[in-house]
């Protein structure tokens, strides 16, 4: 099992905790088409194998993920909606507990697995952000579902439409992670949760998370809504605009802001 | 366009910014039937006009707006409910997003436009209060659809229950609204975060605001079980108690804590 | 009224506030089949009475309630399911508030009362805990329903996968009760609200109440799904060898956490 | 138990089988306050009573039950929302499976205790009309909720904007009954099915009842929305020009159709 | 008011019944851009017009209408699916009844307006076919909100799947429309009705739909994510070749029927 | 692929369609714990062949499924409701489209694979029965979720508490399956359904279809609430008394009948 990837370090050990390490530290874990792909399919693999109860995610390097390659893309607009989509639905699906120990920049489909992860711990160096809307992009893979029901709506408005960093320790302020620990003990707690998740009751584990689940769930059009207008927004003029200026850290003068009624 | 307001100021501005005030500084910026049919119409004018990305909406003089007003009310019950409900409705069907600045006290309907606002900006002075029960009616405007949603059933209850007053400080760390700021920041920030969305990409923006009101619509008859409560409220004994009472600032006597079993 | 109860001592006081304590103090007020019958029961009759507007519950001596019973249990599985439901689905269906006055530990069902009331209050002595996944079980009596509407998903999630303890304080932070309070305070101030609401317009909080309840109603059967699936976890060996452990206070070993693909 | 009914006339039977008659067969069973509170609370009692299984409902002489007593009322406004929201709730919160005998004419009030019922059949002589838009008002009881979940929506709306009449027959047709018998097999019938049910396994049965009474639970706000739109319709001027077109059998002029923005 | 339609023919009644034509015949009706867009802000002025109670729609010609127009699209993919998203978000916002005269053929968004209609009557000339599927698109207008609501899952799934036609008199029978009529009695009968319900209680009428499309509201996201995957089916190739097809009456051959994995 | 199936007789043909037999025709297709396990997981292999674009499914000999094995049982109770889960969830969640052709006999899960087919086609010879009650069962596995939206909400409750067999030309009037045909032209149709299917555009199948299961996925916990109630269910008494009778072809009387308030 676990043979077939390259973006992501699969370790599945002997006390039932499936470490996952996304690993392209030169490129702070952006995923690329690949990478991207592996994001999505990693959690049914996971679900399915009958020796592993928890996986635990985290990032080489300084950061967690970067999300999207900037540069390389996730691959055409159908590849890289299909696969967020999966990485969405399959992390929800999954029955099995996930933990993330974010240590660094999570933006993106990165910030996505990040929060969609059962158990989120923020080292105090962790920044999370959105980032869609600086790109000309749709906020699509996981906020529209994920933000409201963990820091309100007034809170997720404010972040998703204007892109401000959130560190780690306001994240768990605010209720975006579950906890926010000093860097060097993020390993450490995370890996201590996985454990003791993995020796405890896996039935009444798996069934309370499926049961919180359900609120996803019952929403969950609220997601394919924001995914597929995302992958509208990539045919529009803003979307070149925003990631050329993202490319070259200058201020982008979208085509948008003058006749959106045109969309 | 916006040539027939009376209680509302409307200034379309050259950076795509409309600038709304609520202008009747003498009554707290309280509506009045006119000023709350306003409250209503604005926004779906707002939406069709093509030269303007985003609203931002404050109050005249030190307050943000006292609701409906006491004295000569918002109008018949039929056209109070009626435009309440067009207040609701259209800020949630608005696609252009809405920053509200909240510089003094905000109740009744003047706080279901300041939490309906997609951004909302408190300045410490801000005073946010539900206030219904201590008419004697119901949370009918927008509370029940907006409160659990922003910071969750527990405060929820017990604010809009007892009527304490939330200061901007509280409202923001409790996430009633995105951030608060001091008094002289207020226009400034609300200002910058309103040309800062003008400029920004506007499908981006609107859909990600769509996706997120959403959860607004998925249990939109909550809003509406609670407006023709209110409706229903105000023909009951407790109302024109609760009224009399604010209005003379005295402590009412209920009729309707005796045998609330007759409604 | 209320002559047909031994585990609630039940007081309607002259000023429409019904008191009631759980009032096993030896046991922690642990409920035990009786009690908990008693605890799923009560707000129908409550409901029912035409003198009475607020209920205010609070617990014996220095606990708010321990849950079910870990000696006696809460009867056999099909009874304690039904109570269970009972409980859940009448606190959320009683039309007239009810004040929670958490002076202490509140656990399992005991929590379930504490947080499903309109209002909690609880003391900086209160000690705030799920514990089902302790015993083997699923967080199964109210958890999932409340809790995300609450304090949001990730610490949902983070706390009842984990079961660590959340004092009165913290409670309060996060949202999941309405305020904390000294300990010597907690029933004075709770009684003033209890008082309070008792003299207010009873259709315009009620009203208020259903309106707000209406976000649980149309999520309800995430509860149900958790209530049954705790009731299954109940068969399995998981449950046996936590609530061993649970009274030996030694840590279990959970065999569910070798081969939970059974399930 | 039973023991304080008027207008009811309430028969526990040996079999387990509760047989209830709306009994006022002078005025073809219309309800008025006293019997309109009796509709509302018989299924509490029923669910509350070891011994019964099944409760059976019909009406006496040739009619179901024609509704509201169009020339005394149902009682005040306030009680007669109230009792009518204690009928669709306390039939759907009954554990117990109910069975309509639907002999004649169901109107309003006693059209919604028809469809609620979680068996209903229908003799050939039954006809069923909501009715409520000939009198000028929402249509509030049960059907904005029930209809579009039996019938679908486009013959939803056909129906309860135009008010036609719909026989038995059609009514098991289009999906509206369980079934639709010769009416001298409605009876017989019926009560074989209570028989047989009263027999059956009841947590299977009641727990399937459960199951598929979340979709009216997932929904519920919307019959509060009717619900409480229907009693402020009975404070506009066209419920006046309806109720009493209807009594003199004339035709109504209706002011609301006539400046319907007024509301 | 009105004078800014062209593909419509908007003839306001002394009646209060505002007659809409789409007025293309010698192309079926088919709109193209500047008729999609009237089909999309007729509804907004509609409820705005003080003097019009209700909206007859219908076809001139033999045709509903075709739809969008095959040749000339209905614009960029952008406008195209804003206009679509208005004509369904406004028809059902729309406080004011809606009667559709379904006198031929009605595919794409001109059988979104047949079916939106609150009140739906075909001829037995009428041709409902919903046809996404065979150009390759995803049925991305109303027909996922819409038709399980109506007709049930299976059928929805089994029509919109397969695209056979569905004749007006099969309509009737599964509940697609309200009523199927011979077709020289089809604009007496739909005219008779718009009258009915222009001359009766307004805030009745209007109230009861609104409480109906709380259903809509509810599953909003619904329609939204099978708009913007209509309009990323638009980018792939299977669109061009379905149109194509569909231009030249040939049988397509889609690349999409090989390598679905690749979307 | 598909080489680890024993009770299901899997076939992927160069059509792109994938036919899979139920193929225990000596037990009328009973599932047993092996078959009923592969009932389950066959969908998301299906779902990740790239080959396979269409599932069609159908019953060795006279029946196509009879359910569940009465004499050896679906496994353990744990075991059963595992894989009774995954067959609805899997089925759900796969994007390709399945087609059933229902020959004969449809039971229990049988009845489960055969109504949560997209398109369902039925013999004449068909008979559809839910049957849970008969066995003193709750209807768990798919039934709360699939029928209300099928056939409605009065039909649904009248046939899954009497447990009447429907035979295919009822289930295709009533729209529980898509379309009835006699029984020659059974696999015919079938066959040729899938195979159109197959050659159709397949982002547009899959998503179309994915808009409507959103219905499902809104209310997945209504599923999850019947299923765990169902394994309650089988601790109970009245699950041996019912599942004896049916063995032994008697008449049950099931202990639950008296002192239903036990559970």
């Amino acid at each position: 099992m676990y043979d077939d990837y390259e973006f992501l370090k699969v370790e599945p050990g002997a006390d039932r905790v499936l470490r996952i390490t996304m690993n392209r530290p030169e490129k702070l874990n952006a995923s690329g088409e690949v990478g991207h792909g592996e994001q999505g399919r990693i959690w049914r693999e996971f679900d399915d194998d009958p020796d592993m109860n928890v996986a635990l995610i985290t990032g080489a390097g300084r950061a967690f993920s970067a999300g999207g390659d900037i540069d390389a893309g996730n691959g055409p607009a159908g590849v890289d909606t299909r696969d967020g989509r999966a990485l969405v639905r399959n992390m929800i699906a999954c029955r099995k507990p996930i933990v993330s120990a974010i240590n660094g920049v999570a933006v993106g489909g990165g910030l996505a697995i990040a929060l969609l992860a059962d158990i989120s711990i923020a080292s105090e160096r962790a920044i999370l952000m959105d980032g869609h809307i600086k790109l000309g992009l749709v906020a699509g893979d996981h906020a529209a579902l994920v933000w409201p029901l963990a820091i309100g709506m007034a809170r997720s408005k404010y972040h998703l439409l204007l892109c401000d960093r959130i560190d780690g320790k306001e994240a768990a302020e605010i209720g975006l992670v579950g906890k926010c620990v000093p860097h060097e003990e993020l390993m450490p707690t995370a890996n201590d949760i996985a454990v003791r998740l993995a020796r405890g009751p896996q039935f009444a584990i798996q069934a309370t998370k499926a049961a919180l689940n359900d609120w996803y769930l019952h929403n969950i059009a609220i997601f394919e809504h924001s995914l597929y207008m995302e992958a509208h927004s990539m045919t529009l003029p803003d979307a070149d605009v925003g990631i050329a200026a993202v490319r070259s850290k200058s201020e982008p003068e979208f085509p948008g802001a003058v006749g959106s009624h045109r969309y």
